[in-house]
């Protein structure tokens, strides 16, 4: 996704076949996908309309992106912003200190703070219809989010290791969990989500709705 | 969902001045509706093609469904659906023999069934977008199913009485946890849902991510 050419973006060709890509002219798209999407939503966005706003033509947007739906994934998606995780500090002191429902609460905050932005709530509605209609692309553009996937394995089976989690706790299973609650509180138009519902979710599936077995 | 019943949503104009309406009208503009689901897709169905295909007029299906979103709604989600509570048997021996991750299995299951239904599939980015749009649709939509809402309630006050559900328990946040596992994994490609699928969230959410106090 990088590239060292400084030449023009923005003048309507961008680069030819075999020369290094511009990451100006990268983000010069995908900040025109977001802008779009705010403004038309995106059954109305097209990949004509991204190329305008950005002042590149066709072609350039599609080199990169094969579909308007891996367009948009990467415009609301970004990989890169995997925030929910705590400061990498190992020390025996400060893991000591952590706990596994601070943890989860962490990462629902930094999905819903994700999810609730503008272009991202006009673009998931638009995105799940595609995906129906072409089952394999959620697969493959889900790939891109699979170091946040990682990310929070890392973090359960740290909470095993600290004796705060469940040995035989399947982290996929939690993550589909937790990603669902996120997913559905913002499609809703959700009296719920207001401060206090990342604890209350995280709260929820840490200790289970069962009766605890030390009553 | 009797023929006695004013009208699907309550805010709609219902029947026309003094005259009752024929249930069997209500049948086939719902069975048109989810005709047209699987064959077309949710956003080209259109009141017109559906009353062409059910063989009435159009201000016919105005009548009783304001917009396309309470046809569809109704059409893909029964309220009268609700067959996920145990037999009604009270008796002491009967309830002693349940188990409350049983009854959220059966839950699960019961919506998952639901959930895939091809009409349904079909359904669901469609509504999703049209809530976007429309905030106040999903509210006034949804009030549809509140009778499954508080059957869910219901059940877990029964394992709370049973001492097997917290008392300090959101039933209101479980349902929206397991609705939303539900919807998400009716929305993915989802290698996931396979047999078992019901039970393992089941497991999680009675049981909780946390390492059990017992340990």
């Amino acid at each position: 996704m990088t590239a060292s050419n400084p030449g023009p973006s923005g003048t309507g060709t961008g680069p030819g076949p075999g020369r290094p890509r511009d990451p100006r002219t990268d983000d010069a798209i995908l900040d025109a996908v977001r802008e779009l999407l705010r403004e038309q939503g995106y059954n109305r966005l097209s990949i004509e309309g991204v190329a305008r706003r950005a002042g590149v033509s066709r072609p350039t947007v599609y080199r990169r992106w094969p579909t308007k739906a891996h367009l948009v994934h990467e415009a609301v998606y970004p990989a890169q912003d995997v925030h929910f995780t705590a400061p990498d500090d190992d020390s025996a002191e400060s893991a000591a200190g952590r706990d596994f429902t601070d943890d989860i609460e962490r990462f629902v905050e930094a999905a819903l703070v994700s999810f609730q932005r503008p272009e991202t709530a006009s673009a998931v509605p638009g995105l799940l219809a595609d995906y129906r209609d072409q089952p394999e692309l959620r697969e493959a553009l889900n790939t891109r989010l699979d170091a946040v996937r990682a990310a929070f394995r890392d973090l359960v089976d740290a909470a095993v290791a600290r004796g705060q989690a469940r040995a035989d706790l399947d982290a996929d299973l939690l993550y589909d969990t937790l990603s669902a609650v996120v997913l559905y509180s913002t499609l809703s138009s959700s009296r719920r989500v207001g401060p206090g519902f990342a604890r209350s979710v995280a709260e929820l599936v840490v200790q289970g709705a069962g009766r605890p077995a030390a009553d």
